[in-house]
């Protein structure tokens, strides 16, 4: 028993992954082990969280008592790939629901390096997961956006789905967006019926775009092996992609789309504009091609993280810890600890961040409620050792950050000698 | 203004330097920037400290308001060095005193890289500073140990303060630790009369010994660039050592040695046990050369700390910060920040550390007082790096721990709901 009385604490654990290094659950099991350590008396509540890529399925799966449901489908390079999609358990309001994860059937980490393409990589196989939902009886499908390796606009999926994309002789595009350029109709009658009747989801980061200056080819192009001559290429094709889904899918049935979502008591929703809309650049563009289909594209925050209940476990907790594989200046855009902080400081929690590192503009993050945040290094170390030991790393570090926490509890709180009385500050007051 | 009452915290910044990096000044301010940062209303204690080491007498020139003196001297190599010594301002008792830093005449960073040789190393320069603090009239001196860069057993000291070295032929040995194989007889009447009346300090590391499995030559020669065959004739050099000053030196006087320190109305010490009494292998056995003289051998921490008042200053922080180049299961053995928590401890204050890299054994300095800890390590970086950058990530970590202590000052102090009324716990409850 330590010296100073202290409360049993309550601390939320809402980690995202470690790209290339740690699942969310992997770091959340290796912050409540160094938690443990320093802390053996607090309750921990383990949150690991997704944002939409790699892991969202199953994380969801696994939050609501779903199942995952084993598939083959076409991966990114044409090739078959083993893949899965979630059917949730418990939904509010209670409507079949299936996740489909774009990364476990189109992600980069499915794309060799040596084809690292973008220009051929293709969404077929979302298209394909889809209808394998629809088949299990779902009638609301979420597709997850993130770690993608397709800049094709979803028109792999669309292609999966029974559309055909024609050029000008009238015959079949190949697969992949560098053919997009020569795009001259869409056939959609083919189309699933049944997407008429589903209700289809979309969780995208919102910072996504299709076209222009900061749109999807050019922003995340070369990451996905892209020349610049064929970010250009790319980015022509897409947007002759918008314009002919424009007028050869989406205004088919009217504005609102194709149908899916377009319940027949609601008021059609306006026309997205396919080229610009916040989240039509998910993904290489999927965001864009299920918003034909009359998709709903979500902010990714906002359709995931409810479904663990999050809002209200942070507000549980005296002390929220999150963490990422790189905090910098791109985390206040949209990343998990960002989110997290921004939705603890509405109940006033503390929140503390772990980094596997610390990159330009870390401290920005401060803005969006991140109170302390450190690195996970305890020496110095190359990359990939760093990504081996990933979650000794993070273990360690989260025992070392809460022991400077309890510290603090240990200063005094008010103006006064050591041989003051009773502080009178309450503790409402502190969390005022 | 943050929204939290805060008292304005007094913190204690008692690093030591960061080989190869920063100094211990350094150190300290790089510490106090960061902290200011997060938290610019806390007043700071800036207390940097020495171990006896590289920049000791810089160091307590500076806390005791006296100054520098320049010289040339031999360096370790034999070469003339620019080096210097202290005389001390205010001392309790008022004795003039001298400092002389064994490492800014024979320490490992005057030695070239290509001639890292223990064998011929020597400390003569020490015993060239000596005189010279004797010509500035001081009565004592202060020999600050560590970071040394020889293995000679203080002989070369020794021929410099007028002693001669012999072989069994009746010529002067050459110097260096390696010659000492060859000692028949030490002829000591050249030696400095003014060593009879002056006292004579040696701030050494007790863990440190002359001979034996853990002798100086054993557990220090290889990092000095000794090879295993020549650790081993230094190890027979320094036991022969040992042997000839005790019937040549020490007793020529009687038991008590040469004559410093032994005044007239003190009972002579009983004699020190040259090959395995703590500190004799202090500075590649310079320890056991002047403990011949009649040098005391103290603690380091005993004779240099208080010299900065250090246990007064702790006493008066809400929280006390160290920091060293490397926290490892060495530490504990002797280490600045170990010394510092220890101390702090006995105040019940609460101590964080910051290190350039955590080793193996880190763990181990939680037994010293060490309550929380954290390497300074942003990112994957190499050691150059890392050393280069050591102000800038110091800085950064000081920040990002005292934002994480300050968190710890928002956490409920006692169990109860966010609803409770004030705590009954006081301030001395939580430093009892």
């Amino acid at each position: 028993m330590s010296p100073f009385t202290r409360p049993p604490y309550h601390f939320a654990i809402a980690p995202s992954g470690f790209k290339e290094s740690l699942s969310a659950r992997g770091a959340a099991e290796a912050i409540a082990e160094g938690v443990r350590r320093a802390s053996p008396e607090a309750t921990l509540d383990l949150i690991p969280l997704v944002d939409g890529g790699e892991g969202t399925a199953e994380a969801l799966a696994a939050a609501t008592g779903g199942k995952l449901i084993r598939r083959t489908a076409t991966g990114p390079v044409s090739a078959p790939v083993r893949t899965h999609f979630a059917l949730l358990g418990h939904t509010v309001p209670a409507v079949p629901t299936a996740v489909v994860e774009m990364a476990a059937v189109a992600g980069l980490s499915l794309v060799p390096a040596e084809r690292r393409d973008p220009g051929a990589t293709t969404t077929y196989g979302v298209g394909e997961l889809i209808r394998a939902a629809l088949d299990s009886g779902a009638r609301r499908v979420l597709v997850g956006c993130g770690d993608s390796g397709t800049s094709d606009g979803g028109a792999g999926a669309l292609q999966a789905l029974g559309a055909r994309l024609l050029d000008a002789d009238g015959r079949e595009l190949p697969r992949g967006g560098e053919a997009l350029a020569r795009l001259d109709r869409i056939d959609p009658r083919g189309l699933d019926p049944r997407l008429r009747e589903a209700e289809l989801l979309v969780a995208c980061n919102p910072f996504n775009v299709l076209c222009g200056e900061r749109g999807v080819a050019r922003v995340f192009g070369p990451q996905k092996g892209a020349t610049p001559a064929q970010v250009e290429r790319l980015s022509l094709g897409l947007e002759r992609w918008a314009d002919t889904l424009v007028r050869d899918v989406l205004v088919r049935d009217g504005v609102g789309g194709h149908g899916a979502g377009a319940s027949a008591d609601q008021a059609p929703a306006p026309a997205p504009d396919l080229r610009h809309a916040p989240g039509t650049g998910a993904s290489g563009g999927l965001g864009a091609g299920l918003a034909a289909l009359g998709a709903r594209l979500l902010p990714r925050f906002e359709v995931l993280l409810d479904r663990f209940g999050l809002d209200a476990r942070l507000a549980r907790a005296d002390l929220v810890i999150t963490a990422e594989g790189s905090l910098d200046g791109q985390t206040p855009r949209g990343k998990i600890p960002a989110e997290v902080a921004r939705r603890a400081k509405a109940f006033g929690k503390p929140v503390l961040a772990l980094a596997g590192s610390l990159g330009e503009g870390a401290e920005e993050v401060r803005a969006s409620g991140i109170d302390a945040y450190r690195s996970i290094l305890p020496a110095p170390v190359g990359l990939a050792e760093a990504l081996t030991r990933g979650d000794e790393y993070l273990a360690d570090a989260a025992e070392h950050a809460v022991r400077m926490v309890l510290l603090g509890t240990r200063l005094p709180r008010e103006d006064a000698g050591p041989a003051a009385g009773p502080p009178a500050q309450t503790r409402a007051q502190a969390h005022a």
